[in-house]
């Protein structure tokens, strides 16, 4: 299919692995190759058929690719690949350090425009799906409040946290909304609720033989920023346990605008996300914004774009009179 | 405030009542006239210092106001005041009959186009923000199934319906959604629903004194279109309870998109709304996308649009800037 958007793929992690299987529901993408820091060969692919091929020869691929998605985390990857690669390439990305969004965003648009590139960063559900959301509530009710729930899902920044102290061998970290806090939310009371009083933390540890439980719950349970300002629970379970149980990425959570119109007239609008696997949620979204990226770029819009520049139109293979018919 | 965006409001019902309010809201904007065919001294607006003027000097006030709200019925008004206005201002409307939306689409495109006027149309909730979450349910699970439920709300034609069967004083319908549907869809279950299986009709109806209440229940549960389909009730009630029980129009809803990502992996998004008033709810959507058409005018989108075509920053007050850093 001459017709169809070239993809590539940054890195083959959980992200490079979900925007894989992504690329084949959406017919009108076909990809074209795996980039990576490791040996290609050792680069376990889902699909035998897809390329792979050594990060440094990227350049090369820069007319044989219509948007490169950039599955690497935000702490190292992108802060550097982001703008190095929206130099050459449409871009999709999903930078999620929120404090250095604006930051980041700068740098990419820097370096895409004068190239006539598109670049869509932050892309997935938080930020992303979630942000949307967040702004449509505040728009549809400029009067009210807007909460974010996160959970039951697995945290990876909380699961790292925990495997780094001395002792423990292997966790997990789920984030957990407090149903009664979104109870409250739902029914447009619109609460005042501390960090504490909106999400619970619950740890499975697996320690080292030997090592002292009661230490090591009570670090987790005391570190800053991670846990000290929730209520923690910890288990400590057996590696096996850890392996059957807790495998999976679920994820999810919602977001709540409550606000008034007219006199004092109640309202309520709330979006929620249900997923068994977090990363190949995320690939989704990503793959579904290429489509947009590489639409905006024909038309002329060229430089740094978040989910908030994008008509929902362009996310979509159908035309926009299908859409207007099927959908509207 | 010079820089507001200057609102016109065409039609002074339930909807028209709502922009006015809405507005008051929107610190950006200010409320410059309301048109109605009525005589201006009869049209009771809520803030005394608002303008009425007769729909018949409209075309006056063509440099005073920036877009222009038309807030009349799809059945008879918009096919009308859509194409008219829009030759002469930008527009939003809140055009709801779904298989007539094409047309409708083009005749205000044809004339909106060629005057570089900018028209926003089937605008509220439902078409509106339930019609972007069925496109973003798709594009982010490609295999899936989009379902929609409204209710628990009162339906105004369903109302209209009853209150035209003889002996029928006055009378309200409420649709309500299937718990049992709406949980299987939330399970991802993907069920083949009839509309049987997915609403419930339930009426509440002032009989004229004499009236055969049989009949009148029998007319209702049987009438094609609006309640053969269903499992409807018929509740015969006073006068005094209709008011006191039955004067407010709540409505909601909503859409779930179930669908499968990687092997089979399942991914759930719900978007629901729980409104204490239909209308002031969709004024005030109505009144957000006034903002976008203001803006898309200036940078030249001109012709007839939908939700679709409206990247969401567009809706907010807030520059692109503190959108990123806030809501990001």
């Amino acid at each position: 299919m001459g017709n169809q958007i070239r993809i590539g793929i940054v890195g083959y992690g959980n992200i490079g692995r979900g925007v894989e299987s992504a690329i084949k529901q959406n017919p009108d993408m076909t990809l074209t190759a795996v980039f990576s820091r490791r040996d290609p060969a050792g680069v376990g692919v889902q699909d035998p058929n897809v390329k792979v091929v050594s990060i440094s020869e990227i350049e090369q691929y820069k007319d044989a690719i219509d948007v490169l998605i950039l599955c690497g985390g935000s702490a190292t990857d992108l802060p550097e690949q982001g703008p190095t690669y929206a130099r050459l390439f449409n871009t999709i990305d999903s930078f999620d350090t929120h404090a250095r969004i604006p930051e980041y965003f700068g740098n990419v648009d820097e370096a895409a425009k004068p190239n006539q590139k598109t670049s869509i960063i932050a892309v997935g559900w938080d930020p992303g799906l979630f942000s949307l959301n967040r702004l449509m509530g505040e728009i549809a009710l400029p009067e009210g409040s807007t909460y974010t729930f996160w959970g039951k899902g697995l945290s990876q920044g909380h699961s790292d946290a925990i495997r780094r102290i001395e002792g423990v061998k292997a966790g997990v970290q789920y984030t957990i909304p407090v149903e009664e806090a979104v109870q409250r939310v739902r029914n447009a009371e619109n609460p005042e609720l501390t960090t504490r009083e909106k999400h619970t933390r619950e740890c499975f540890v697996v320690a080292e033989e030997g090592a002292d439980l009661a230490r090591i719950e009570n670090e987790i349970k005391t570190m800053p920023n991670y846990f000290s300002d929730y209520d923690t629970t910890v288990n400590f379970i057996s590696e096996e346990v850890l392996r059957k149980e807790h495998s999976t990425m679920p994820h999810g959570g919602f977001v709540i605008r409550g606000g008034k119109t007219g006199e004092n007239t109640k309202q309520v609008i709330e979006y929620s996300l249900k997923l068994e696997s977090n990363p190949e949620f995320t690939s989704s979204v990503l793959v579904a914004y290429a489509r947009a990226a590489y639409r905006m770029n024909k038309e002329g819009q060229y430089g740094a774009k978040t989910v908030f520049d994008v008509a929902p139109g362009y996310l979509s293979p159908k035309s926009a009179a299908e859409l207007r018919k099927e959908l509207l």
